[in-house]
């Protein structure tokens, strides 16, 4: 009994090795490749670690740095979604469902429950906790998209307005980092890394 | 002050971006290529989370977790050294001691010093904590091994008595882990993927 329990554990551990594989839009900073979601939810943990003191009291940075350790797992059967993907978008839910009963059932059932219940915790982007962690979770591929000239933004044709939607899970979730994006929006716009959306060519002409 | 601090802490974040960068010698399952050390940080870190109840009541899981995110970190500007290049290993202490003054003073002070004392216990191996980190640490790139014909064994011809010796801090660690890795050893040996050293020799003969 004991056995096939640790025997099902490394099975799954082997398994989500497949995270190194999942290529996401985002460029690494040095601009060798794309990132892969197993590197990007490593700097998500790093990130929510290093910035928990702007997220509010009833944030409890372990439970942050659990979910990004298993916020993409899903993403070895239902692939990366892109974030300005629209039609992708529409099947993402059902297929991340899906996704997530073979994944997550490898496991012992408790373990199972357990990684299920915050993935969908942070999918959910209801608690304190997922709303943190939806604001670290998009500042990261934001930030390697200043520090690369917009590279995926130009790709995507994305406007700031669209940029300025996803990050705004922060206005509330965490304030300082919601400034300091709306700050570094206004920066990559003027540096033509990102096109205006109307918010900022209304800014531009007044 | 308090913009200054900010901008410090995400300077930080993008100067480690090169984790991405960083190849070990690992492959990946799927054998695509070598793993980088932030898709190692990430599934050492998961696999802490996962096999948590092997350790001593002492341990402190989310400290572990905390340990794998960074404790690889030095390795942008000191290299990775593979675990069985006797001539890498006797610089590393000085060239990783180097890596953290310039990486780790790039934070806020209070958090150099959080993150620098981490690295230091992991690197020590000698509380609860960091020798449950060690047994993971290790068995990562152990399991990797076991799934693509013992690649990194054969390039560095180590002996099976190496990766014993390697494993054995999960003797005291974690008991089951040890038990694991080490039928999981003799079986590699038998396949033909790891050279047997004296002690399976020795099994082999009796």
């Amino acid at each position: 009994m004991e056995e096939n329990r640790l025997k099902r554990q490394i099975d799954f551990i082997m398994e989500v090795d497949r995270m190194k594989s999942v290529y996401r839009r985002t460029l690494l900073v040095d601009r060798s490749r794309r990132e892969t979601d197993a590197e990007h939810s490593w700097h998500f943990a790093l990130m929510a670690l290093l910035l928990a003191e702007y997220a509010g009291p009833d944030v409890k940075p372990d439970r942050v740095i659990r979910m990004a350790l298993v916020h993409d797992l899903v993403e070895i059967y239902a692939g990366d979604t892109f974030a300005y993907d629209g039609d992708g978008k529409k099947t993402q839910h059902a297929r991340e469902q899906q996704a997530a009963d073979r994944l997550f059932s490898r496991l012992p059932a408790d373990q199972d429950s357990q990684l299920r219940a915050l993935w969908e915790e942070f999918d959910a982007m209801e608690t304190p906790d997922a709303r943190f962690a939806a604001a670290i979770d998009r500042l990261q591929p934001f930030l390697n998209n200043c520090l690369t000239e917009g590279h995926t933004w130009k790709e995507g044709d994305v406007t700031s307005d669209q940029v300025r939607e996803r990050l705004s899970v922060a206005q509330d979730a965490a304030p300082a980092l919601w400034e300091l994006s709306d700050s570094l929006i206004r920066e990559c716009v003027e540096k033509g890394y990102l096109r205006p959306g109307e918010a900022d060519r209304d800014r531009a002409e007044s």
